[in-house]
């Protein structure tokens, strides 16, 4: 029970962030039905901001079940890293109203460079408990650690590389960022089907 | 304790998309007591969304009462399903600023898309967990299994028909989507009286 | 851990509810300092709301330290009961916005209307579970739920009773939607220090 | 478990106040990237409340690490608490919208008195629990609760401080709520290391 509190607030972040995403979707002028079929960036955005959210509770989880103890440290960490998750709906809306519109190019970077930065917390949350064992549990796998850091280390660049995209094509830049999205999605689902128990649940 | 965080998260989208439902219930105009009589669509869409949020959350329960692991794929699924539930706020605004209004059509077919698309999720949630017993609890009883399957099973049919009157007869189908919710409630309470203990709790 | 789930996401509803309050506060015009006093309306009734969906939760609290079991039927009428405790935040807005205005009658019927249906739903949940002890704790101490139907029984009186004298007297009736809740606290406070353990936290 | 729902519930207070921060990030006018640049208020603003509000969260999490059982007026307190805590996106906003404008006074004000509150009520629930022991588990360390009340004690006097400042120098007085909250992660994070384990969570 040590981390359950620590993973009840975070949850609820995550949850939040997720679901505030829905007010931003939003249609206007008439009819009704020409409106709603022009407002199809708004679900896209939608709909790729609440999967990326969603992979990034999947991996902090991921995370919690390699750790049984925190310390102060750990929790400051986590709680820069969700500050940037719960950011995430302010360039998700930038994103969806800028679409085919001037402003696109700084919408994109201001979407890139807020995933780039939660990567990077990301990173500094695993490897901080992870360096040295320092907060992972007595009886945690070394090839569970080792491909858990695998699967961290390159986000910062990967989404870093597609932020930069947006410097003369912006709409690549964000093409990518849901194509990162739905590949992580996609490879989770076709090769993480090895059936876990309560203690390395989501490990990979 | 195997799939608690995933509950906990599950849970706060829920829990966060059936409130927010209230941030579309308004009323404008004066004096205020006419403005509230006119806007009754807005609390109807609100009860209504409110109760199928909250009966898909008994049923999601239901679900989880009857496995005890999971593995990346089940979380991407249920990630995908959380998604359409947290998108209802947007289609239940369209149809309670619609009543009486052309593009009545538009919104009450938004909404049953939504409704149906979220069946077909809970559906690949459950049949997928179910499947071959993959990830149910060695003890889930056949009789509670096959239960569920027959109840989770028509939702999509009967939330497609219900969406499809929306050509042509739009208010007809929105009064379905209130039967539909009320009924589940009411079939629920008149037929779900039997106690039931900690592990089976929700079952049929 | 039969209602666990159950109580996660009542608490969740709970929580969103009281803090989606804020979204209702709000002042306009210049200076900003003025406008501010100007605006106390706003933040008496986010207070009031906010104790009273607190209060709600600690009575809801101490149902749940009574129970260990559900059955659908208890869970519908919690959805509903939950339902109307979200839909608190409407009322609030209207008479924050109608203090010293035209409407405010309306207003103050409005949110009278919404807490007695609350406090019926409630009285609905607490006696339908303690009815020939359907789903009390086989260890139930006699004299607590006795206690906790005394407690109960009162309130959709009290709150109708506030209620109507909006009819002619709106101030009179937010003056007593106040009273209720500072009241409530301040009841506690002084006479529910009596230490608790585990097991029967929040008993009267 | 005694104190489990309580902390739910407060958790997910302290999630949502500090998720719907994102809500009053807002930026306007044309070209976007210029706007983005001229909105740094608003960000500066989300970064330092929701930090204040992630150290509050550690802190309560502190509290509860050392009682074990709760009674009425503790539920009480913490609800008036949580009261405030969530009332903290409001001055933030005001605060955002006002930079280099008229109103930053009013706007600190309002923003200081809040967390001088919020602190106050803090001091109220842990000097409750812990005045002769009342609350606190049975194997709560000495010197970890004198600890806790070190930390805790000069919280109202600090804020109220920079507080003051706003008479004539509103800018200072946001720069210095910026430095208690960056003082605080950093004073944390260099010398909180000390590995705990699951009974002793974030103790000092």
């Amino acid at each position: 029970v040590t981390t359950a509190r620590l993973e009840t607030f975070s949850d609820g972040v995550f949850a939040i962030a997720a679901t505030l995403l829905i007010l931003n979707v939003n249609v206007t002028g008439a009819p009704l039905g020409k409106a709603l079929v022009h407002g199809w960036p708004s679900y896209v955005a939608y709909a790729v901001s609440f999967l990326t959210i969603g992979i990034m509770w999947v991996n902090h989880h991921g995370v919690f079940s390699q750790i049984d103890k925190v310390d102060r440290t750990f929790l400051m960490i986590n709680v820069v890293f969700l500050m940037l998750v719960a950011f995430v709906p302010f360039p998700t809306k930038l994103v969806a109203e800028h679409i085919h519109r001037p402003g696109l190019e700084a919408a994109a970077l201001t979407y890139g460079f807020t995933l780039t930065l939660t990567a990077l917390a990301y990173n500094a949350l695993w490897f901080y408990a992870a360096r040295g064992g320092r907060l992972l549990r007595a009886d945690a796998d070394p090839k569970t650690v080792t491909g858990i850091s695998r699967s961290i280390l390159p986000g910062p660049l990967i989404y870093l590389t597609a932020t930069l995209f947006a410097f003369g094509w912006p709409t690549l830049s964000i093409v990518l960022f849901a194509v990162i999205a739905v590949f992580y999605m996609a490879e989770s689902a076709l090769f993480g089907r090895r059936v876990v128990n309560a203690t390395d649940t989501v490990r990979h």
